[in-house]
Order: structure tokens, then C-alpha cells, then sequence
């Protein structure tokens, strides 16, 4: 892999929208994330780029200008960012070349302020969509802190699998609801375990609802089948990352994933944030791979890469913020339940990538990959209600008093990443916001 | 569901193509199965259905006519199967009703015979495709015989899984690689597990390379996120059947299985046979769900409907055969290694789909879902090498002499499936087709 720091990283560089250049601005001219967007006055999805407060219209701005290369204006005409990923590496860095210079303060008289009217759209009035078509999901187990401690809870018999530390271990997601974290997530009905062994199941709404503190990453172009890509090509494939929300219904789950893993209580949701930060805008922030404890096995060959346990961790600040319906009725703001980084992945981006295609399995352009819960090794870093709330005994208490096991209808659960490093602009991925419905509980009584 | 049994199921119906008439033919105008298809002369892939030894051009027939309604016509022109699907079962019976008229011999100087020379082109002229493009592929466990014999060799320690009379089990499969069952399969790369506990596992080829027989299904419509598909109205969902093998690498699976399941084991590839058997063509070998034993428990209600278990059932004769390397150099023809039939599944498909729903999953149209491995009791039942050959101990001999335990390069799987009921004509399902070729081993090497 290699990692790049170039002049679209330059601390000084402003730009010509002036929420961007505020300290705390989640998308400086540093940033340059990728999503898809749509307006009441113009409600076709395209392609855009966040930068402070405003959506910077790709679609719109390449139309209208011969310096995108052919084959990058006709991908950012599309309404997702597949055909664009499918170029590659190379021209998503020349894409953020150009865009670096047409929103930069110092090009004056550039198109997009002749053009701001057009080309620049207040954030606050767009409606924010799926950025890719996500025609497979993956979701991995990399985070060794969760493995450990949601093992504990849902397999006590054996919490760490005797796998763990030879294979990024993975499931195949379902990619239809896949849906953008901007929105509501209804709670599902099904089988609940049995209150004894040779008992009969429960049914009904899911009892122990929760989230997954995860990132997702988006292929680039991807790899024929029967063709692995090998890990040190790995990190090219990756057009960039998001935060990710993999909801659980524990209940379901437990009774439902042996011998085959986990189903119904993952498929009814998986959140993704509207934003796209690419792996470009990521070279500040990468940092060494997570050190394996002495004694543990190194990886094998098709696993090992020197660069990629040199700089293929990422170094992302991670937060999950719940609101109550009790807490928005009295215009209490969300409160923060927990933090963790990105660092405490156990497998990088790259090892994922070469383990998944080393059978041959293809990889195609805008596929998505989730990392895995990301718990770290604090009590206040484990990533999930089940872990946090040591499986819904030890509650969380809300500063109003109220508290939580698990989630409750009206619960709106909100993730957010930040990046900061000494001598560069901190740069920010959005958030992924869902709120719980209740269950349809009347065609469940109809049952 | 509703299962019509109509006067395009008339046994004295026959076709103006003269081999859809023999009695042994596998697509009389009594079955009119679903592909897509090209030619050398016309390389764009387009809709037929197989007759005989032809393929009737739905696609040009319908631009030409305007029997057809315009939604339909328009989901002609389409390269794969998901439009017309989306337009639900009762366009397809339109549909069916349709050909079945413009192929029998008696619409004496019909289109078709007018212009016989571009509406039928001879199948072993036809390249085949992927029917659908498959969005979301998923697997069931619903062969309870195989659930048995393979849990018994793959998870000793637990052959029938508590939950398995409660829960029709599944998992989401790899979409991308789910492949036409007309070519060559790649034997996989990976993890093999350890030669004893705390050893390190071993890497390299697969050497328990292995089929699961299996029939697949399609979606018609499909629903919307959050509203569960009723058991009542599933049926009405499926489009239709066809073959599917679920290629598998055992030693993969047991090292990477537990906890979340089968993965790259699998994703390697997933072979479907290019014809799809409508629905409505098995009215007449529909036939009640496997009897539950005294003593199991009854479905819950979700999953509970009297016309399904009266005839949500599948009377499908399903065969195994198996040509080597040194057969094919000698003309010897493929052997028959094994038998089953659909309708020793545990689960019909309509409960599938209601178990996949319940939690408010979106299916989407062309969709494929896999039954599961088709085991019967009887031990020359067992549809995969695993159970055949109780885990390689006991190798298959062939005519010629050769053994095999597991499948070795150049071997070439078949699986074939055939409907047979007293007074009316037999259909069949086309052939699924893999040869196995060996593995990347330079790449590997290098590695």
C-alpha cells in the first residue's frame, strides 16, 4: 500500500465556503467527502461533495467543465457512486485534486463562485441517499476487544473462537436493507430463545435490541473471480470510508445463528453514514496496525505485508451519542454512551480484502465491507449495548433518570468518527442516525 | 397459494417443434422454462424459452406482437428475467398462456411458424446466461435428512441443532459469484484446519472440494422493507425453480465456520441450472410438505398454512452424475452417482419466505434462494460427497475403477431434475454443470 500526504492536506489551504474553514468543521477543504444528494427543487439523486455547510454539486460542476477527464464525467453523472469507484484509485485522487482547487479561496473568479447559486447547496436542505448500489455485504469480526466480550454473552463456552487469531473471520450481509443513517429502523418480530431447554420458542417484537459500532469501507474496482487480490494491492481497492451500524437483535440471534451465523437478526437493518470519507483523505491518519500480543501467531503470508502493519490502521475517534423520546420532548440534547477508535481493529482493511478474495470470490465496485464492532479494552469502550450493559444487567442511566438495557421504541441512536492529528486539519465522517419504530405488532397478533 | 392446474397443463397439447414431442423430452410445451440467452450471429444476451431442442426468442417475438401487454413487452426487450418478474406471477401466467398458444401445432400459420428461422434458434447454438441478476442470493437448511448426515461429520457434537423443527435456518449467501451452470469452477485457495488443537492451520488448495445438491428458487415481486410476507401469500412470490449447486470446500468450512458461519467455503462459486421452471408449468407435481414425525412440533403460526401443507410441497426427481478426466478421454459416459428428490424438504419454500420476511427483510425480484442440501433417508441419498462418502472414508468407485472421496481437478458434476405424474407429461429442469479446474497453485506459491 502506499500513503500519500500531498498539498490537498496543506493546513492552510481554505476555502471559498467559510463554514469549512471553522476549527470544528467536520468538512474542511481537508476532508472532500463523497455522497449522493437530492433537493426538493431537484429531487434527481447525484453526486456531491460536503464542504463546511453546503453540498458541492459534482454532478452539476463536471457537466459543465472540461477539466474531469471523459470517463470521470460520465461516472459522476450517474445517481450512485459505483461507475466512479469502478475507475479506480488513481482517478478518485485526481477527483480530489480538482475539487481541492475549484473550492480553494485562492482560486478567484473560479466556477463554483461564479456558479455558487448552482453548484453550492445548503447541507440543511438535502435529502441524503444510499451512496452506492451495495450489490454484496460483508460484515466482519475484526475487533478482537468485541469478539472477546460478546463471545462471553452470547457463547460463554467458548468466547474467542480457536479461528480468531488465524482468520478474519466474516459473514455475508444482506444488501437490501442496507439503508442510508438518516432514518428509522423498525424493530423486528421473531423467534426469541426458548426459557428452557425442550421448551417451545418465544415470538413476538425483538427484547434486546441493539447497535454495532462499526466502520464501512466501499471497493474500488474489485477483482475478477478466481483472481485474489493480493494483500499488498489490498489498500488500492478501497475507495474510502464511513461509519457503519450494525443492528442486532440479540434475542433472535442467539437462538437463531447456530450452526450457520447470524440471519434475521441482522437483515431487517444495516446503516450506513450519508458520507464517504476517501481512503485519500485518510493518509494523515493512518497509524501502525493494532500490535499483536506477544505470542500470538503471525499472520500468514497471504496476510502479511510490512507497509500494511506499518500504516494500515486508521486512527478515527469514534462516539455514539442516544436521544430518548423523553429526553426530545424536553429538548434534551443526545448524550454521549460511549467512545472507541477505529485503531482497535485486530485485522486492517487490507488483510479483510486479501482474506476475502483468496478463494477467488469477486469483489465488485461500491460492494460494502464492515470491520466488525469496534469495542476497545475499557469498560467504556465496549461498542454494543450487550457489551456495555453486560447483556442488559448492568443498565446505562441516562442523566433524566431513565435507563436503558437494551433499546427502546423512540431510541435514536447516533454514530460519529473524527480524525485529528498534530499539524493537520481535523476532519470529520457525519453522522449515522437511526431511530427505533415499534414493531408492526398487529400483523404479529394476526399471526 | 393457489395451485391451477389449467389446459396449458393438457397432456394431448403438442408443439410445432417436433422434439418437444418425444416423450422423453425435458421442455414439451407443457413446461416453457425461462432463460437468457445469446448466439454467435447476435451476442446480446436476451430472453427465450427453451422447446425442445430450441430456444423460442421471446424477445423478438414479443417486439413483434402485440398480444402482449405492454408491460410485459417491455420486460421482454430486457437481458435478464428481474423486470418480468417484478410484474408478479399473474403476468407470467399471461405470459405462459401466450407461448403456449404460439407453439402448438394447431395455430396452424402462426408467427412463429412465419418467421421460424429467427424465433427458434437451435439450443446447441446458444450461449446460456445468469436467468437474473441476482441482488441478494440466500441459502437455506431445509433438507433435514442432510441437516443430519452432515452435522453428524461437520459438527459431531451436535448433528441436529436445537432449533432446527423451530427454525427454517439460513444464511446469506455470496451474490457475485453465483454463476450459470454451463462452465468451469475454480477449485479455492485457503485455511485448512490445524492438524491438532493449538497447531497452526494448514494453507493451500482445497482438498475436500465437494457439491451440494440443491434446488433454487426466484422472487416474483418481493416486498418492502419492514412488511413481512405472509405464509399465505408466499407461493404467489416464487417464479420459479431451477437446479442449484452449492459448491462447497470442507476443509475451509470447518476450520472458518463457527462462530458466524460459512464463508469463503462458499463463495467461490454457486452454479444455477440457465432455466427457470415456472411456478406455474409444476402445478400438476405439487405435492403436500414432508410429513412432520410424532412428536415434532407444530410450525408456529407464521409459519403455519393448511394449503401449504397440503401442497406446498415439490415432486422432483433429482439426479447426480459425475464424469472424470479419464472418463471423457475414454467416451465413457457420466455416471450416476446419487438420487433425491425435492420433496424431502423439512421446510417448503413458502416457509422460507415467511421466516425471511418476519423480520421485515426486503426481497427483492430475482432474488434466488437456495432449499438447502436435498438428502433423502436412504443412504444412496445423501446429496454431497461429505455424506456419500461419510466424510472421504468411504470413496464412491466408479465403472472404470477410479475412486473418489472428495472432487478432484477435470471432474465434472451434473445434476439433472425431472417431474413425473400419471396423466400428465413429464417435465424437466434442464442440467446444472461444473467441471473443477485446479486451483491458482503459482499464485499461491508465491504467496
Amino acid at each position: 500500500m502506499t500513503v500519500e500526504i500531498d498539498e490537498t492536506h496543506d493546513p492552510k489551504r481554505r476555502s471559498i465556503v467559510d463554514a469549512a474553514n471553522r476549527p470544528d468543521a467536520e468538512f474542511p477543504i481537508q476532508n472532500l467527502p463523497l455522497g449522493v444528494f437530492s433537493t426538493a427543487d431537484d429531487p434527481a439523486p447525484r453526486i456531491g461533495i460536503a464542504i463546511g455547510d453546503q453540498v458541492f454539486d459534482l454532478g452539476k460542476a463536471s457537466a459543465g467543465s472540461d477539466r474531469f477527464g471523459e470517463a470521470t464525467r460520465a461516472a459522476l453523472q450517474a445517481p450512485v457512486l459505483n461507475p466512479l469507484f469502478s475507475l479506480g484509485r488513481k482517478a478518485l485522487r485526481e477527483l480530489r485534486h480538482i475539487a481541492t482547487e475549484m473550492l480553494d479561496e485562492r482560486t478567484s473568479g473560479s466556477l463554483v463562485q461564479q456558479h455558487a447559486s448552482e453548484l453550492l447547496v445548503p447541507l440543511e436542505h438535502c435529502a441524503l441517499h444510499l451512496p452506492t448500489k451495495v450489490s454484496n455485504y460483508t460484515d466482519f469480526y475484526a475487533g478482537i476487544y468485541h469478539a472477546r466480550a460478546a463471545g462471553a454473552l452470547l457463547t460463554p463456552e467458548n468466547p474467542l473462537p480457536a479461528n480468531y487469531k488465524w482468520v478474519p473471520i466474516a459473514y455475508h450481509g444482506r444488501a437490501s436493507s442496507v439503508q442510508v443513517g438518516q432514518g428509522m429502523v423498525r424493530r423486528p418480530l421473531g423467534q426469541r430463545p426458548p426459557a428452557a431447554a425442550g421448551e417451545p420458542p418465544g415470538f413476538g417484537p425483538c427484547e434486546r435490541l441493539d447497535f454495532e459500532l462499526e466502520m464501512g469501507f466501499y471497493l474500488a474496482r474489485g477483482n475478477r473471480l478466481g483472481s485474489p487480490i493480493r494483500i499488498g494491492e489490498a489498500a488500492e481497492q478501497i475507495a474510502g470510508f464511513s461509519l457503519l451500524n450494525d443492528w442486532s437483535a440479540r434475542d433472535i440471534q442467539r437462538w437463531e445463528m447456530y450452526p450457520l451465523g447470524p440471519f434475521l437478526s441482522k437483515s431487517f437493518a444495516t446503516s450506513v453514514a450519508p458520507w464517504i470519507v476517501t481512503t485519500d483523505a485518510l493518509a494523515p491518519f493512518r497509524v501502525p496496525a493494532l500490535p499483536r500480543p506477544e505470542g500470538d501467531p503471525r499472520p500468514l503470508d497471504y496476510l502479511s505485508d510490512e507497509m500494511d502493519q506499518t500504516c494500515g490502521g486508521l486512527d478515527v475517534h469514534l462516539q455514539v451519542l442516544l436521544s430518548t423520546e423523553t429526553m426530545r420532548r424536553s429538548n434534551e440534547p443526545a448524550v454521549e454512551i460511549l467512545t472507541s477508535n477505529a485503531r482497535y481493529l485486530y485485522w486492517t482493511p487490507a488483510q479483510m480484502i486479501a482474506h476475502h478474495t483468496i478463494n477467488g470470490c469477486n469483489l465488485q465496485s461500491g460492494d460494502l465491507i464492515g470491520t466488525g464492532t469496534i469495542s476497545g479494552p475499557s469498560p467504556a469502550e465496549l461498542s454494543s449495548m450487550l457489551e456495555f450493559t453486560n447483556g442488559g444487567s448492568k443498565p446505562v442511566v441516562l442523566p433524566n433518570g431513565e435507563q436503558r438495557g437494551f433499546l427502546q421504541d423512540g431510541d435514536e441512536i447516533t454514530f460519529r468518527g473524527r480524525c485529528h492529528r498534530s499539524g493537520f486539519v481535523s476532519i470529520g465522517f457525519g453522522s449515522c442516525v437511526g431511530r427505533i419504530l415499534p414493531s408492526n405488532s398487529s400483523s404479529a397478533a394476526e399471526r
